[in-house]
Parts: C-alpha cells; sequence; structure tokens
C-alpha cells in the first residue's frame, strides 16, 4: 500500500499537536511524500520539520483551501512530488451563536472554512485521481455533521454540507476507483485548538477522554488502505467514555 | 387558529403553479394577510392577485431572499399588516454536475439560494416570533436534504445546510414557544418549473405521481396547527407510487 | 375523507387516558366506525362507551395482538362493520435493564408486543386493503425506534424492528394505493401509563411538556387525509419545550 | 494488541469461504486463540482446521447462538482457552417474500437468528469483559439495518433490531472499557451463501463487485484494535462500484 514515489495532500494543517498535523505524520510513516497545506507559515512549517526529523518527506505550503487558486496550487504542488494518492481536508473551526444574532458574514466564513474547502479539495484530488482510477479522498466531520444542535447552526450548516458532498463524490467517482470516505469526529479532540480554549478539559474528561489526533489519523490511513471491495464510506469514532 | 389580524410570510414564491403560491394560497385560505415574497415581480403579483380573486388578502414583495436587506425588509413588510404567525422558505433550484466539472460559482449560488436564504428567513422569523412566544417556521427540503446523489453535490450540500439550520433553530425556539419544522419533499413537484424541464413527466409518472403543490401546502398548514404538546420538526413527502 | 360505512381498527387500547382509546376517539368523530382491539375488557370496554357517549360508533375487542389468530380476528370484526379504512397499530411497554441482565423471555416479549403485534396488525389490514387499492396502516414509534439508548435495548430493538417493517411495507404496498405512515413519539405521553409510574412528571414538565394524546392522534387523522401525491411515511411529535 | 493468550469468539461460522470464517482467519492470524461457533459440524470443523494448518489456534463447536444454553457454552468454551478479547456475531439469513404473505414463523425465525442470537453473543461477551474493563464486540449488519426494502420486511426488522442492540450495548459498556462496533455490509458478499444461490452474480459484478470476506474481516480487525480515544460504533463496508 505504501509507495513511496505516491504523496499525500494534507489540507488543513495547524499546529503539531493538532489533526492536520497527524494526518500527514501517519502518512509520511508509511512512506508518503506528505504535502501539508495551511494557512499559517511557521505552524505549517513546523509540522512538516516534525516530520522529516522522524525521517519522513514533508512540504510545507501555505494557502487558504477555500480561495480556488490557493486549492489548485496545493494540488499542483502536491503532484511534484509524485501522483496524490490520498488527500485529506481538514477544518475545525466552529462558533456558537444564538441563531437570532447569528450574522451572514460568520455563517458564510465557516462554509468558506468548511464546505467550499472540502468541496476544492476534493474536486482537485479527483480531477487527478479519476483518470488514473484510484486514490482516496477523506473528509473530516464532526458530531455537527449529523445534527444541528441549539447554538451551533453556523458550524452544523458547514459540516452538514461537507458530508453530502462527501456523498456526492463517492457516489460519482467510486464506480472509477477513486475512494471517498468521511470520518465523524463526535467528541473533543485532544489537540492545540481544544485545549486553548478549555485548558482543563483533558483532565475533567479522564484518561483517553479527548479523540487523540494520532489515533484519528490512523484510522483514515486504514480506511486509505482498504480493499476496493469493501470501502468504507462513512465511520464515526468517538472516545470511549463519551456519551452519545 | 386562524386569526384575520395575523399574518403569514411565503418567501420563495413563483408561478401560481409553484410550490411557493400554494403555500400563500393555503394561509390566505385560513384568513392570513399573507405577504408572497419573490424575485420576478410578475409572477409574485400574479400569485397575489389569484389569493385575491378567491378572496383572500395578499400583497407582493419583490427581492432577494439571500440578500440580507431584502429578506430584512420582507418580514418588515409582512409585519405591517399583523404579527407574522407563520414564515415558510421556499426553494427550488436544482442542478446536475459531474463533481470534477462543479464550478465554485454554481456551488455558492445555490448555497446562497438555500442555505443563507432559509436562514434569513428563519433569522428574522425567529427575531419577530421569540419575543412573543408563538409562531411557526417552515422550511422545504428535498430527498437530497438527506443524501447526496452523484451528480447533485451543489443541492444536496445546500439542502443538507437548510436541514441542520432547521434543527439548530428548532432546538433553540422551541422551548421559547416558536415551532420548527422541516418537510422533505421526496418527489418531483407538479409545478412549473419541473414541467417546463420535462413536459412529458406529469404524462409518465401517471395520476398523481408528482408532488401537488397544493397536498404539501396542506400539510405545512397542518404542521402549523398542532397543538404545541405534539410538535412535527420533520416530516416526509412523496407521491404513492413513488420508489424510495 | 370522512365515510360512515367504513371503519377503523385500533390495536392496543387500554385506559380511556392512553393513547389507543385517543386514536380511537378522533376517527370516531370524524365518522368512522370504530372497532376498539385491547387485552383488558374493561378498560377497551369503557373506551368504547366514552366514544358512544360522545355520539361516535364503537365496539370493544379483546385480545393479544402478537397472537396471530386474535389479530385475525380484530380485522375480520371491524370489517363486519365496514371495510377497514384506516388501522392503527400502538403499543407503549417499555423496560429498563442492564443489558448483562436483560433475559430472554423478556426481549422476546417486547419483540412479541411491538413488533410482531405490529407485523399481523399490519399484515391483516394490508391484506385487506390491497385488494381495494385504498386504506392506511399507522404505527406508533417513539424515540427508541431511532437510536438504542443504554438500559433500553430490549424496547429499542423491538421498535427499531417496526420502524423496519412500516418501511418495507410502505415500499411495497405504496404503489398500490395503501398508504404507510410510522410516528415517531419523542418525549412522554400525557396518559395513564406513564403518570402511574411517575405521578409527578406532569407537573415538572410543565405546561404541554407531555404529548397529549389526542395532540399525536389529531396528526394521525391529518396523514390518513393526505392527498394521495403527497403521503407522508414518517413524522415526529415531541413536546415543544422536549430537549432532542 | 495481538495476546496470545487471548481468545477471539466467533458466532456463525458456517463454510470456509463465507464471512464467519474470515473473522476467524483473521483474528487467528493475529495470534487470538479462536473459537469458532456454528451449527454444521463439518463447517465449523473444516473452518477450524484451515486456520490449524495455516498455524493458527482454533476450536469448533457446535450449536445454535439463539437458543440461550448455546450461546452459554460458546462463551465458555471459548473462555477456557483464554479470556475472550473478542467476540464476533455473524448471520446472514435473508428472504423474500410479500409482506401480504409473510408467515410469523418466518419472522420470528429471522428475529431469532439475527437479533436473539446477536443479543446473546454481545450479553455473553459483554459479562465476561465489563469485568475486565476490555474487549471488543462486534456486530455484522447489512443494508437492511438501515432501511426497510418492499419484499424484505422479516431481515430488515431482524438487522434494525440488531442495530439497536448495538447501540444500546455501546453506550452502556463503553463507558466500562468494551468497545461494541456495528458493520454495514452494504452489498453482496463474495461467499458459499451467496454464490450458491446466485452463481453468475460474480462475473456480473465484475472484479472486486461483490465484498470479499477476509476484506471484511480485515476492518473488524482494525476496529478491534483501536485506541480507545478513538472508537468506532457503526462502519458502512460496500464493494467499490456498488450503487448506493
Amino acid at each position: 500500500m505504501a509507495d513511496t514515489e505516491r504523496s499525500a495532500l494534507i489540507v488543513g494543517v495547524g499546529a503539531i499537536a493538532g489533526l492536520g498535523a497527524a494526518y500527514g505524520r501517519r502518512f509520511a510513516k508509511a512512506g508518503y511524500r506528505v504535502t501539508l497545506a495551511g494557512r499559517t507559515l511557521e505552524k505549517v512549517e513546523a509540522a512538516a520539520e516534525d516530520i522529516r526529523q522522524a525521517g519522513g518527506q514533508a512540504q510545507a505550503i501555505i494557502g487558504d483551501a477555500s480561495v480556488e487558486e490557493d486549492a489548485i496550487r496545493f494540488a499542483t504542488e502536491a503532484e511534484k512530488w509524485g501522483p496524490i494518492d490520498v488527500a485529506v481536508h481538514n477544518a475545525g473551526t466552529n462558533r456558537r451563536d444564538s441563531f437570532l444574532d447569528l450574522e451572514v458574514a460568520n455563517l458564510e466564513q465557516l462554509w468558506r472554512e468548511h464546505t467550499l474547502g472540502a468541496f476544492l479539495t476534493g474536486r482537485e484530488a479527483a480531477r487527478r485521481m479519476v483518470p488514473r482510477g484510484r486514490g482516496t479522498i477523506i473528509f473530516t466531520g464532526a458530531t455537527g455533521s449529523l445534527r444541528g444542535k441549539a447554538l451551533f447552526a453556523a458550524f452544523a450548516s458547514a459540516k452538514a454540507g461537507v458530508r453530502a458532498l462527501s456523498q456526492s463524490l463517492a457516489r460519482e467517482v467510486g464506480p472509477k476507483g477513486v475512494h471517498v470516505a468521511h470520518l465523524i469526529i463526535d467528541g473533543g479532540i485532544d489537540g492545540a485548538r481544544l485545549l486553548a480554549a478549555m485548558p482543563n478539559l483533558r483532565e475533567e474528561r479522564g484518561q483517553d477522554g479527548l479523540l487523540d489526533p494520532d489515533a484519528i489519523a490512523e484510522t483514515a490511513f486504514q480506511v486509505h488502505g482498504q480493499h476496493r471491495s469493501a470501502w468504507t464510506q462513512e465511520v464515526d469514532l468517538r472516545p470511549w467514555a463519551e456519551a452519545f
């Protein structure tokens, strides 16, 4: 499955402790040449360096996945290293608002980050994979992908949009040899973002009470490696003690 | 239930034979002062005149529900006739594209029409209804609200976004006395739009093989009239002979 | 829609304050000759008498809907009054057990009451309705129909089975003119059963915080009356202030 | 993860070419002492011998998983080899009937095989795993677990019941350290059962057009190996070219 002349594109990379970096780490460990794309130079470069220190191959590329020319550039740069065999979209921005106070700009911002970014990542990957009849495209979902909770309308709406995209894409390109999967992350991720906002959360939740980014990435890697007679389109992931 | 001093706002009205006009007709028949909002003056005015001819009260207002100032104006104008007791969002634009050929502008256009238009209609209605502790907000969904078919990524993504909005809003404002419902229209609507595109469809489907807009509107009216101890959040509607 | 020569069969009738009796009351009010079937003579007879006192037509019939010969007898007796135009299955027994302590007899008992009773009610109704190309069959579901909560494995399993039956039946007999609908009752019912177990619940939940059986029955009646171009297969119902 | 002193219990083993045998093969390959349980001595013994020929440890045990004493015996025998670390329930019997012709005995037979068998397998495994705070219980679902198609009421009802059980069990024992997962097998399995009934199906579906049992078992094995901070409760599997 691993192929040192093939590349992996991870879109939405931030801190080393985050999920995007973990995805990159996992595919690099399997021998892929990994392109990490994200908005903040220092963070993405640090994540790439971390992979290189561990003996993997990684490059950092900066841009906004919801801007078409950036999304195209991500794919183009990744392809320079070898055909993209796996592309992963990761986005995590959430916000809490009363529906009555939610502003158009904020609704749209989350749509851009989640739905539009996922669309462009998926489209650019699919454009390159379909002619080759192989490849895997993975979208990162959340609890909100399945249901709209009170006060999370913007996030749920954007994530539900991603899920629908993943289904449409899976049904179109599956029979052309491209595997499309959607991960439902149902719980808090033990990463930089969440712990910055809620520093005591890890302790409150207890051991393994938050999702380890490397554990999520492991399932993404396994989904990528599935035999094509038994492909997963959707899989949920949550901590053992999570109420659901 | 009917109250001749109360008003109904129907957003997304086109031809008399369409669903928006049918919603207006049903609430006008029950005595509501109905404000019909849509993009095309002649169509919306004709729908309003049709209601007036039948003895109902209706006004036409022109604008784009996905433009914030228009959406606010719709609600403001409706309120001049009496407190909005029911607001309905209706949007039907669909499109068929390979995911690989879908352009950002088209994805965004459907998001604006469906998701953003629904958001603004719902928010403006909720802002007026919550302080009064009553009212009903109805969103019009489709098969695509539940699953993304191949070649319908833009529509499914936008409609999935509407559904998530409706759930977030229901959970937030239900306990404040405002009823939010989402109708899943699972089949072709026997209306102007579909028959223009596929003139033989009615014949092919057989008697009652397409959804009668007035039948859809009847269910919307019944949902509005439900006792608050037993409110519906989601209901599906399809022709008797429809495969599903 | 109402037709004084047609009959309605309500299976699962207990106390006058319960949901089964409310279904009967609603269809009797619309002019149907109502056959009420249940296990306890005094209760079912009291519910029938209550309908007759209000000017409706009702007969009581005693038996166990999960026993084939009883289920057949229910339908046979109802048909003596006129072709069954609507059949409703109602069952409410729930139980709470650790999965580790749940006994086969209890799992099976709930399967019999919910799934097998629903199956027999549906099959006997469908056998009579399909040749006539008309009729409505309504199944009463619950929150547990959609998801299995901890400690409610027996109930959830049985109710999920009912839901699957309702979908299979709808898909088979819809195109033959018979309407099959499944109501998801998502909340406590303001009836004899629940209030006997939790006498303070009504007060705790506040006004209209429990589902009024007559409000549920009203939706069932409306679903029965739907135009066949826009039939509902599934509709949820919950109190306005219910968290979900 | 592999632990040569631990045992795996696979319930529902038939032909070597079937899914039950594949589950056993996969866990044996990882070093588990595998107990294969099924109804037909020659088949189960052949599957065990196949594992032993490949260098694994396997024992065959005969009985009916829907008979309580047999289900208890399966678990008891497996424990003699070491604590059961993984238990898998597999059942595949399907049938096609008009709902109007379906007999109680047939509905009940599928309930026994699927729902009751899954319940007993799950309960007996959970009783042994919960005190140890570890272990994995896997249920095998199908397309019918999610929706009831026309003519498949018995199967869908039984499989929906299994799914609800798996959810209730997951919610109860997850926080006690036991991982419960439900696999949705959405497509034909390339195994003895299906190919006996439809000998040309493999050719019709094309390469990898039916699910390879070993590929399904691989995902089950991966789910078992997940880090407890990111457990899967439900995962779907289908052939790459399957319409869904």
